[in-house]
């Protein structure tokens, strides 16, 4: 048996998501038949998290273990020659067997893309939200301090997650000009569900002038979804990036 | 009688390009149902040129005259709010009775994206050209450079052109790395059918050693389509801007 581990990135506008549903198409699900018919055995994919329905991925990871030796590299040509277009492997490689995508994972980056325009741009759709209002990057960093450090993040997490533990530790958190965008990049130790949308729909409900910084500081004191952002929509998040200890992958 | 003309952007996956056909969706068939849709009347919509199946435009400008009187502002956001999201009008203007979008235009400019990666990019698809052997952009420059001039096209245009007088004039060809993108910028003063799509090819044969810089000369002599390069894919080519004389829009 062995461990593999894919490297892959996927544009997430045609998916519901990683995680296998009923009468849903998700990633997982397209890559488990695409290693189906490439090398004829059937695995159960471990990803390194959910991703919500339309969400994208730069850098995603998973393992797989199967009896079969094949080299890394001609199995990352394998499944390339077989996956749909919107998802791509990077890179493959062996990893030792307590390896797990989700549980080995150190860190994640998460990137947010903001177009702030009254005229939507065609190929930003599903891809960058469209904010219409007039957006003040100072304002938007002024919050996005806050969010850095160790705190109970209960009041930006979707209700009705299971996860008890809701404290998280934020490493970076800052929005950065990038041409016609506005790029949030956000770092940590984890994320609960829904979290790096609310940051970015409270950072944004700031910049409109409907909460204050130390509504926001409140927040870690005491749960409060609505006096946070709202969660703003899947289409502008991309994972970017996940850390494991030592390893470099 | 106003004369309408709308600066506009689209997405041209999803169309069977500009120019409207009996069972294929096209942009000008898109604008003129936003049009019927926005303002109760019935358009005939005046391109700028056609545009092949799955080619994109940054900016495209069309034209129509109607018994209206709509401000140009209210007329752009009137359409904006009843188009799919994969066109845009960026702006909108009244012009002289005797303006026409392609007629009066005195200079194009297309810009053309390659990806060159033995790896699909699920972010490019549609969009750039995933081009899988190595590329030396010198060696495109090459090529780009004997295209500026005043020279008989014959060669890089489709067969089966109407068109008769096949002479051009480019302004500027050249190839320039963009991150991750090879991307290709063309001006003249008008382009046949195909021909930055053939441009493109030849400067790619070029590049695979197919064909010499003195073959590339001798295509302007005599017409031999085989020699040039073929036709690369409609999806890489974004139609970027056109010059209307004295005028700026």
């Amino acid at each position: 048996m062995n461990n593999y581990l894919l490297k892959i990135t996927f544009l997430g506008t045609e998916y519901h998501g990683w995680q296998k549903q009923k009468n849903a198409l998700t990633v997982s699900e397209a890559l488990e038949t695409a290693v189906k018919n490439a090398l004829g055995v059937s695995v159960s994919l471990k990803g390194c998290g959910r991703t919500d329905a339309g969400v994208h991925a730069i850098n995603y990871y998973c393992s797989f273990t199967a009896d079969i030796n094949i080299a890394p590299e001609s199995l990352r040509l394998a499944l390339n020659s077989v996956l749909p277009k919107d998802i791509a492997v990077k890179k493959a490689f062996t990893v030792p067997k307590d390896f797990h995508a989700r549980f080995s994972a150190t860190e994640k980056e998460y990137i947010y893309k903001i177009y702030p325009s009254k005229t939507h741009n065609p190929f930003y759709e599903n891809r960058v939200l469209n904010y219409k209002y007039p957006i003040d990057i100072n304002k938007l960093n002024e919050a996005a301090a806050l969010f850095v450090g160790t705190h109970d993040f209960s009041s930006f997490s979707a209700t009705g997650s299971s996860v008890k533990d809701k404290v998280r530790t934020i490493y970076l958190s800052e929005f950065t000009q990038k041409g016609d965008i506005i790029e949030y990049r956000v770092r940590g130790n984890g994320f609960l569900y829904n979290m790096v949308r609310i940051l970015v729909g409270t950072a944004l409900k700031y910049n409109e002038g409907k909460i204050t910084l130390s509504d926001i500081e409140s927040l870690f004191n005491g749960y409060n979804r609505s006096l946070a952002g709202k969660t703003v929509s899947g289409a502008g998040l991309y994972l970017n990036d996940v850390w494991y200890g030592e390893e470099i992958f």
